[in-house]
């Protein structure tokens, strides 16, 4: 169970974090009787970003498989991508009559006139491919194209300033200059489309990527895995090693109880909780508080389930003080017949740093699973 | 703030290490604010010189940036090495007159001698290179030779043992080959000098280096650092990777004096306190007591300045009892605005055994320091 942005900081007069403020009886029960530690997601000071942090917890060295940003947006409006399509996150910009970028977010337009000028850009056909424009929220939205032969290897068009004229998408490797073509071809269509949509009259383009082939997770350990995720980019990262989405609802509750219905039908699962990250990304510190103890009062249900082995954990730290992602180790726990337990008695940072586990990459904790669950053979004779 | 050799090993009659003996207020203070851990300076086990030790904390990973012994001897005496300089370690020693090695180190003859002799070999001429011979201390000098295509893969003339010959410097690669010719011809040249300078009537040469191009701090983090140091080494290592050497004075007091009159001029100090491991090397246990408990009695002069991130540790452990630099872990310290403090009070071994960080290599040291100070980007989206 991951619940996001769960590692924290003091709050100013308590000097206790989010989690520590937290009652959370059924957290501190499994910590009694798991082992603990703090999880360092990517690399010590490094703050991370969903994508890696996930993959780094599903044991997926996150310096090796990287994801693209254009993948990433699609994957976060559940856009069902395939392997080899090129994803591309766009800007709607404002662009004088000489071709120069006035505002790079075309004033921020409004999500409903997004999606009317997506539908307009839909129309657009380019040969041998077929695309995709898919809204996201306000001036931002998603490109996929479908093919043979397309590679992500392709400059922005995106200057990423204002006072100068969107650029030519250029390719970055030979294969890839029958996309850097086709790119700009859309480009050019869609702002023809545009001319009379001031102030929403150009698109900018950046970080073409490709849909990348990782290996399942079936393959990888053996595991028929599930997930559960109320967010669609959690949902997206699951699928890319090869978990099966379930119906998860739009809350906690929800969560759980998709938890217990789909329990006999897989041998993982990957509960992702949301709300703590959001808090933390409010600066909301009681909002989180309360994020973490209604998780805590969900618990029950899972335990009831007798899980062999249980994780809970984040996939990094949102202080609500930084009011973002931040570099902080995470509070750890995991619970099974055959784990040995030490000494924590509560779930939380300072508690964690004490336990048997210490600081330890995150991308330990997929084998010390396994491993609990003795699904793990020997190494050697 | 580096306090070279700090960490030690328990007096036989106490019980407690020579950092656990000293009244320390200030560090505790900051361990106490702060969090805790204990650094592995280079690899577990091994006893680091200071070259790799300083490179670590400075997150130059020591098995990749080397630094010969003849360009580490250089910098010891504040030669002003440039790029491609081949440094040499010299001794002075005493041959009969079929010319075996007697004694490698002519008696150790007086630094007096010393310095007289290298100026009589500082009148050398070789075609094509300018070279210095400088004077270390007793039989060690330090020679530099300067000029286009020189290469230190060289072998030694020193054959590190008595009753052999001094062997021919070898190239050992084609590109050196030029560069053994003269070698051996300054050999040749002081051999002759020294004919009547009994016992001092021979050279041997070890640790043909060249001065390394590593990329500067400010290159790697984006940081105008300086440094402050009142040993000769350490202003050259700072050096080596790109810092400036502020004028530090003789003394700790004039180094704290050093960094508040410089403060606003860089964003990154880097202050080395020699005494505690010059006492820990004449294993004198009180004396490393006092040096620890004066470096604290200045450090308010430092919190003064209010620097965002404040780390202290050592480069490496030298306990009195062993009388030498060590391999045993390093204390460590890092105080932030938005570092999570754990339970430690106090800044000792025994302490920062329970830190937040745990034990962890000294390479990870600068990331965290920048990841306090908000310098680092988020890794992936």
């Amino acid at each position: 169970m991951v619940i996001d942005g769960l590692g924290g900081l003091p709050h100013p007069e308590t000097g206790k974090t989010e989690l520590e403020s937290a009652q959370t009886p059924n957290l501190d029960y499994l910590a009694k009787k798991g082992i603990c530690g703090l999880i360092e997601p990517i690399s010590p000071g490094l703050t991370p970003g969903s994508g890696p942090a996930h993959l780094a917890l599903f044991g997926y060295d996150p310096f090796r498989f990287t994801i693209g940003r254009g993948t990433l947006e699609a994957l976060g409006i559940d856009f069902p991508l395939q392997k080899g399509d090129v994803a591309v996150r766009g800007n709607f910009c404002t662009m004088d009559n000489e071709g120069v970028i006035l505002d790079r977010r075309a004033g921020r337009v409004s999500t409903e006139k997004c999606i009317e000028l997506c539908q307009q850009l839909g129309e657009i056909k380019i040969d041998k491919v077929r695309l995709w424009v898919s809204p996201v929220k306000e001036h931002r939205f998603v490109v996929v194209f479908r093919g043979d032969n397309i590679y992500a290897e392709l400059s922005d068009s995106d200057p990423q300033q204002v006072g100068q004229r969107p650029k030519q998408v250029v390719a970055l490797s030979p294969q890839a200059k029958q996309t850097a073509t086709l790119a700009n071809e859309f480009i050019a269509k869609a702002k023809a489309i545009l001319a009379n949509s001031y102030p929403a009259n150009m698109v900018l383009l950046r970080g073409f990527s490709q849909y990348p082939h990782f290996p399942s997770m079936s393959e990888v350990y053996g595991l028929k895995p599930a997930a559960i995720a109320t967010y669609p980019m959690y949902r997206g990262l699951s699928k890319l090693v090869g978990m099966e989405v379930v119906d998860s609802g739009d809350s906690v509750e929800e969560e759980f109880a998709a938890l217990a219905q789909h329990y006999t039908t897989y041998d993982f699962f990957f509960l992702h909780v949301k709300q703590a990250d959001t808090a933390g990304e409010d600066g909301d510190f009681w909002g989180k508080v309360r994020a973490i103890e209604e998780v805590d009062a969900a618990l029950p249900r899972l335990m009831d389930l007798q899980p062999e082995v249980i994780m809970v954990t984040g996939d990094h730290s949102t202080p609500a003080l930084l009011r973002a992602h931040s570099w902080h180790t995470v509070p750890f726990l995991l619970c099974s017949r055959f784990c040995r337990p030490d000494d924590v008695l509560e779930f939380s940072e300072r508690a964690c740093t004490k336990g048997s586990l210490g600081r330890f990459p995150a991308l330990e904790a997929m084998p010390l699973a396994l491993a609990n669950a003795l699904k793990l053979t020997k190494f050697g004779a």
